[in-house]
């Protein structure tokens, strides 16, 4: 089966949001789908320009993602890291010796110079990937993490920390100067863009900063298509990352309905997964379409089974925006 | 046994002149020993500062260099150059994914900013070498070779081009406006300074860009100290690189003789290979002491024995350079 009615935009962190637009690589042909990627977790380090969400999507479609993480390098090798061992230099970000390539390539062309996205182009080209995938934003954007040690750059927070302190607010600094990757507001304002799918990542570390570059929320209420979110939240926890972690250090039960919530009236429709069917018939829903599925991506056939019933719940919703 | 009589500086290329600068530093404690390094084979790379002698000279020292090639580093793996392979990199340079630590610390270093000389010391210090290793100039000099095949970078034509087109000319360009590194010349100002020894470093692309940087020679010239080289050819051929071959291209023919007539009257004495005994009795010789030993370096021992035998001959020379 194709997805024959219209292009398909997703808003995505790492990890599990590489995998949603995998599956739905798997169904659209490469011109019907572009990622929007959070960049917020983005940083320099030694002196390198690391974009690990990007990445990640880059790693995921080309088919070189290191399967056990979900991100790095497959066959990956790390003699750099012990050689900086070796030279007392900061080890605690790790990175691989093949993962290494992308960060100096993408140095060097950033100093071209060129933007991000471009760069990000270029790394597509050059690894045979044909979806578009785009940096949220060609202007650095910050997370930093205000917590009960102090405000953390995001990086900081959490692999150095490993996201144990407790989370108080989340701000995205350099983002009021920011303004969406030209390719990104194009790609929603495609008049044949058939939907727009917030992936299961981390609501406030992966998608808020998306929504938060100026413009960027904007777009998506201007654009055509409807709007449905993956919750990343299943049974109140989270599959992979804080998500709930941080929730309940934000006051928030973490639950399915609690991200819909979250997004708010920016969505035309939620996908639950099987273990929050009440999320149908409890109270507390929004008066918003729900489809309940099988959201969990261990294997290839998983993803492209959710990213099919998404495009199905998509195709099923009867949006009239400018109501 | 110990040298006790004050000071050595060492002038030298990579991988030759690192052997007998790890002989020296055998027999000398670290305070007496000081290498003035040629950065003429210094570029810019991938985005990243490469100083290739600089880094065989600190291989070596700190027990780390790759024994079958002299340079790069031992239990090297190259994973990076693999994935810059998929990533339609430029990769006729190798580098290591070890040796690209040093390079990416390096250039985190030299953005703080700091010179040079005081990177080089940094990493040297994160190596344990109690050597004083400096670079000849902080002001980048990069050698060019003109050639039959036009003017080409120095690595372009040592590594790139495996040192194959016929050498017309050699120039080192941006050396007009380098001076020495500061401790260089305090190396060389030292009233504690015993010796200066040329390593068997290739005469034309190693030992004539360090000589070139305005002021170095004439501080050579008033250390106190003899200087006495080391010819790096032996029975008329290079023991390693191009020497012979570059000094044919340049209608000399390769000999010790010529490369003692090569350094002139900045010399006090002159180490020829036992291949070379000729030189004590023929007629074209200098009015200059020549002492014959074995210079070959396979072993450690071999690198100590001929430090030794430097040292010795050193001591033998008297020198009234203010007559």
């Amino acid at each position: 089966m194709n997805f024959q009615h219209g292009n398909i935009v997703a808003l995505t962190g790492g990890v599990g949001g590489a995998k949603l637009v995998l599956g739905l690589s798997q169904i659209l042909k490469a011109t019907q789908l572009t990622a929007i990627v959070n960049t917020g977790d983005d940083f320099t380090h030694l002196g390198l320009p690391i974009s690990p969400d990007l990445d990640t999507l880059m790693y995921t479609l080309a088919g070189l993602v290191n399967p056990d993480t979900g991100w790095g390098c497959n066959d990956e090798t790390w003699s750099f890291m012990q050689a900086l061992e070796q030279l007392d230099a900061e080890t605690w970000f790790r990175i691989g010796d093949r993962d290494l390539a992308t960060h100096v390539i993408r140095a060097q062309l950033l100093a071209e110079p060129a933007t991000l996205t471009q760069v990000t182009q270029a790394l597509c080209q050059r690894l045979s990937i044909h979806t578009r995938i785009l940096p949220m934003s060609d202007t650095p954007v910050r997370t930093q993490v205000v917590t009960d040690c102090g405000r953390l750059d995001f990086q900081h927070y959490f692999v150095r920390d490993r996201a144990e302190p407790v989370v108080k607010q989340l701000e995205y600094a350099g983002v009021d100067n920011a303004a969406p990757s030209p390719a990104a507001l194009t790609a929603l304002q495609d008049p044949d863009l058939a939907g727009i799918v917030i992936a299961p990542s981390n609501p406030y570390l992966s998608i808020d900063p998306i929504l938060a570059v100026p413009g960027m929320r904007a777009a998506l209420q201007a654009a055509t298509a409807p709007i449905v979110a993956v919750s990343p939240i299943v049974g109140g926890a989270a599959l992979k990352g804080p998500a709930a972690k941080i929730m309940r250090e934000l006051g928030i039960e973490p639950s399915a309905a609690a991200v819909s919530r979250h997004y708010g009236d920016l969505l035309d429709g939620f996908i639950a997964d099987e273990h929050d069917r009440d999320m149908v018939s409890t109270p507390d829903q929004l008066n918003l379409p729900v489809q309940i599925c099988d959201t969990i991506m261990h294997t290839l056939d998983d993803k492209i089974r959710l990213a099919r019933a998404i495009l199905d719940f998509i195709q099923s919703i009867d949006v009239n925006r400018t109501e």
